[in-house]
């Protein structure tokens, strides 16, 4: 294999940060492939084509299904709003892609279930949009608990807090149910679930509050209104168990005023903590019970090439938005490269998409609610 | 009334604290009183004599029976272990003595309940250690919650975290249930609790994971154990509903490595938001939603003189720990002056100790634990 | 004009990170102007060709002039050693291409001040890379400074710390003074020195103290082993008088530990006060003199759309290193588009060398440095 | 010795920080002695005796000299306004009182050595109020500094910043020559050379510009206008050389608006790097070069008793300004039970008010003016 054709479907603001990332892709690092952004699929001719120029694709078209029939297509990466993941992906697939797929690959975890199913039956490979899990901080974090030297499992928090909601268009694809689908715990809170089952295991289960803000600069509506009306959260708490017996408490909101996009989270293990904020995503900030009495404290280390996919020698030299999602398609190159799995795949996504709907169930029904078990597969 | 006189009983650590608070609090603010440190009640005369010498009390002795009988002592401030808190607290109050009572007042609601009756009967005035409440920062929070400048109240997302029970003395008082109670819920927990309450009003419910830790450097003991040996908690979340829909995320952990007493949390309202971390505590941090959009975001203003309780024009000569416990004697002094109910009073420590157990409830039922509403009394 | 190709000369760190923000540019924002990447010229074939293919270049070259005298090439960007840097350019300019030139543009202001001229007289657009200055946070403080909502300046206190010296290879060309030239003082200070002048206005004079560090880990070298040995500086101080009366204190440092690349400054105005540090780059940090008295204090803001070249709308997505440098080539191109001057050009980069060499001058004479006024043509 | 009696003249500002430290340095650590605050002295007899009765001292009086002449008095501590300084220290020492003096000792370097002088020939102990260097961060820098444990001393940086002058009254003395002196040099410069000089060695030479503010919201005066006027400074910034070689630049503005009495350094050496700002005082921010290669960066280590002078076992519990000040008296007291040299005494603060004095003549000449060096006995 010496190249790689992509098709983007969807050139609306993910089509445009992934045409950024698969730009930035292989210059940043030798990935043993040539990468062509070959095709951009967009609703209408005209919208397809300026789309293809402005972001870099060699062509463009409107019929998805015409271009995942094109023998020379490789990879297919589904920039659509969710509504539209299952039909795609499951084409792609079919027809022998590879696809990668934005998040939440649908807002229903027995069809994300059965995308991966299909995906693993089919020998492709396939990878889900959460992004934030690939910043060198996060990876190093990861290698650290996996090798034991932060010790077991304590405890997990965590928020993602946006002020997006505030003076936004009520009719945005996101504020409604058949579009947007799971509201903030989907759109948001899905990328603290990843991030916590990536670093401390899985979740067996979960109990929640769910909101949805009322109109006008008052507080939250009823729970009568919200499932009455069906809105789409806006807010939500929720704890988590993990398999390993750790606890988890988890936060969403997008009336946050003044966050800006804030992932964040705080882990506490047996032998050392890490904090990690996405508004600071070069800063990994770790603490070890073992340091000298006169010394504890967390220490802030900018990432670089010591750390897992950093760019530079040079730390502090700057990481943002475009340069962690090309490193998720640097991740997902490299997997098909090596024909290995990539992570997170559909299974893993299926699985956060589990989590959702638990939070959700658990916020109408009062209880306690269990995730499934990953089968050996899965894992 | 131009002279109060204050009896200690507990020299240790919080009689250490409770002395410093009370030199400063009469200098730094005019009080319309003098305060005298009459009395230092300790378990024998050779504990009772050098603490009074150490700690600045003008007499010292071991029968706290026989201060309160005193009819000179007008203040009885209680620091013993929480065992004692009651007998200490209920002969004082029957004596007629104001009571300043660290917290817990004890470790069991009915008790505390049944002692903050008792205070209202009596007439005296009563106070509790939740001292970071006070904090001009939290004051000045509390203030704007209540004009309506921040709007409706929306989502709390609390910590308290220390590193503290590492390395720490498995025979230490706090380690067993017997003294300890209610481990790191009541101990910290209690604290962000507080917080809670006094800013976004009262929680309705609350479901929880508590955890207490296994020996050595591992991770949490199980469930059968923590509860079958009757384990103090060293670890907790839990969510709560407020009466008026807010929602709120709690953690406190005792096992947090780099955690330097770091009490902290955040709050969205539906105009504004506002975040306090203990470890800065002169900054008072707020977002407000109508800011012009290329000004949103937060704003860190140092209290001074401008906020409630501060005592210098000059922000940022600084506010430590003593500094804090003094304001919190300034409020409970300018009560019993003023004829007023201070806060937290008993009333309110108890309604805390309510939380704290339907918290452990909460984490033995696996269940949403409703707390009672306030009477009017006690609101 | 609707096509332009470019001519890369140097395929190191600095090509390649040219190569990844010319891949950026176009993509982030409508330019009005489709860009080639044309060819990269390197010193042998093999590396010219892995480069092209590496860094995604349509073709390679080994001979810069032959390239030069391409009519199909219209913009050269110089990322060789500084000591190449002024054949190129002067080569590029009277071939009538407009030239983009890494900083510094020669170690000798002489030689830059020429540059500029033929570059005038030419008619070409230059620009060099002095990229810090494009980050949107600094954007935006021009635009206030300029309209006048901060004020008159009063003070610049900068800094600009590495460590990367510790551990580095001696024998590295910034190491040696004929290919390094200025050292820290022009390798990093120029950096905070064309912030300040393109903030604060005009510095009209210097005084400096520069060091270079003796072998091992021991202090500094003497000032005799310094200037015997020509020694290149390691780590300088220097103060500068501005035209309009400000004051400012400058640092730099390669041997100061644990400072990732920090770029820093803080900024006082006679109504307002401004903080950026790149190691938070995305943030604007800004009080005004005019708040209410219980909200005064800084705050901080993300930047997003609603500042110069910000490419989001959702602040906090993230802005690294590449996605500045893409904006400093958006500015450039767009300057070629409109026929316009960019900024900083060659004039502004001759004058930033001027003062780099005044801070050498004043630390060997121990006096104060005139810096020479700009024509009216530089301003 | 078991008893110290102190006179304190003066029941302004630093009177009343004074009187809180006092009350708490015998209570939060035991010093060995019995402190009485004995008298208070103020202008008139009304304003002493509410200062006394406010402030906590036994007495009051008017006539400074008659208190001095007391045998029982044992301290004298001075908190006038700086022009009374001098006749009162002199006549202190002459009465063989131990004494503690705010800073400036004076306004004149030359009288500043004179009191140090017969101090020591009058075998006296005394302290100056510059507190801040007392801070546990500080204190365990000091040491770190000494053991060697960061290396040689290379860069130091440093800036006072407040935002005081804004709207405040013009007739405040710290705005007159005659009694504020020395300006924002004299009066928060002097706290960052005494940090500097105490941690990184004697300063031989200093260079610098100094500035006043011109009414209204515009920018500086002239420097017509400052010395035709003889304007008190406002602001300023100036170079240090050190004896051993190291490098250092300062900063003070109290025109620096959202400041909030921001004292901060940074400090490179040759195998660390160490960071302090007053805004966080409890944490000692700390770099070493010889870290791991994934691990290098600064940690923060928040103080408590494993640290110089820290009251607590629980770091974080918080440390203020009085706390720190209670410190600075706590070691005064111990110099004095111990009978050796307590610092900064008299001889630090002349040495510190000749650099003060430095800065001045150097803005005035344009030269880099030489400090003078120590004698033995004032090491």
């Amino acid at each position: 294999m010496t190249e790689l054709k992509v098709a983007l479907i969807g050139g609306g603001f993910m089509g445009r940060a992934h045409s950024l990332a698969y730009a930035l892709a292989p210059i940043a690092a030798e990935l043993g492939v040539t990468l062509h952004r070959e095709v951009l699929v967009d609703a209408t001719p005209e919208l397809a084509a300026t789309g293809a120029a402005q972001l870099g694709w060699n062509s463009s078209e409107t019929d998805w299904r015409a271009v995942i029939a094109r023998p020379d297509i490789d990879i297919v990466d589904i920039c659509t709003p969710p509504d539209l993941h299952e039909p795609i992906a499951l084409a792609a697939i079919e027809a022998g892609k590879h696809v990668f797929c934005e998040k939440p690959i649908t807002n229903h975890s027995a069809e994300a279930l059965r995308m991966a199913q299909q995906a693993r039956a089919a020998g492709v490979v396939t990878q889900v949009g959460f992004n934030y899990r690939h910043t060198p901080a996060i990876s190093f974090t990861k290698q650290l608990l996996d090798s034991g030297r932060l010790g077991a499992p304590l405890q997990f928090r965590a928020s993602y807090l946006q002020e997006s909601s505030f003076n936004a268009d009520p009719n945005r694809w996101r504020a409604k149910k058949s579009t947007g689908g799971s509201g903030t715990v989907g759109d948001i809170g899905s990328h603290i679930v990843d991030a916590a089952e990536w670093l401390f295991g899985d979740i067996t289960q979960v109990t929640a509050r769910v909101r949805a803000k009322a109109p006008g600069d008052g507080g939250w509506a009823t729970e009568q209104e919200r499932l009455g009306e069906d809105l789409i959260d806006d807010g939500a708490v929720w704890l988590a168990e993990f398999a390993n017996g750790a606890i988890g408490s988890f936060s969403v909101n997008s009336f946050a005023s003044g966050r800006k996009n804030r992932f964040h989270f705080e882990l506490d293990a047996s032998k050392g903590a890490v904090e990690f904020n996405w508004n600071n995503r070069e800063e990994f900030r770790v603490s070890y019970v073992d340091e000298a009495a006169d010394h504890q404290g967390f220490r802030t280390v900018h990432t670089n090439n010591q750390h897992p996919n950093g760019w530079w020698r040079l730390a502090g030299l700057g990481t943002g938005y475009v340069e962690v999602s090309a490193i998720q398609f640097q991740e997902f190159i490299r997997a098909i490269v090596k024909g290995e799995r990539a992570r997170p795949d559909f299974a893993d996504a299926a699985r956060i998409q589990q989590i959702v709907e638990a939070v959700h169930t658990s916020a109408e029904s009062g209880r306690w609610v269990d995730v499934p078990a990953r089968t050996r597969e899965e894992r």
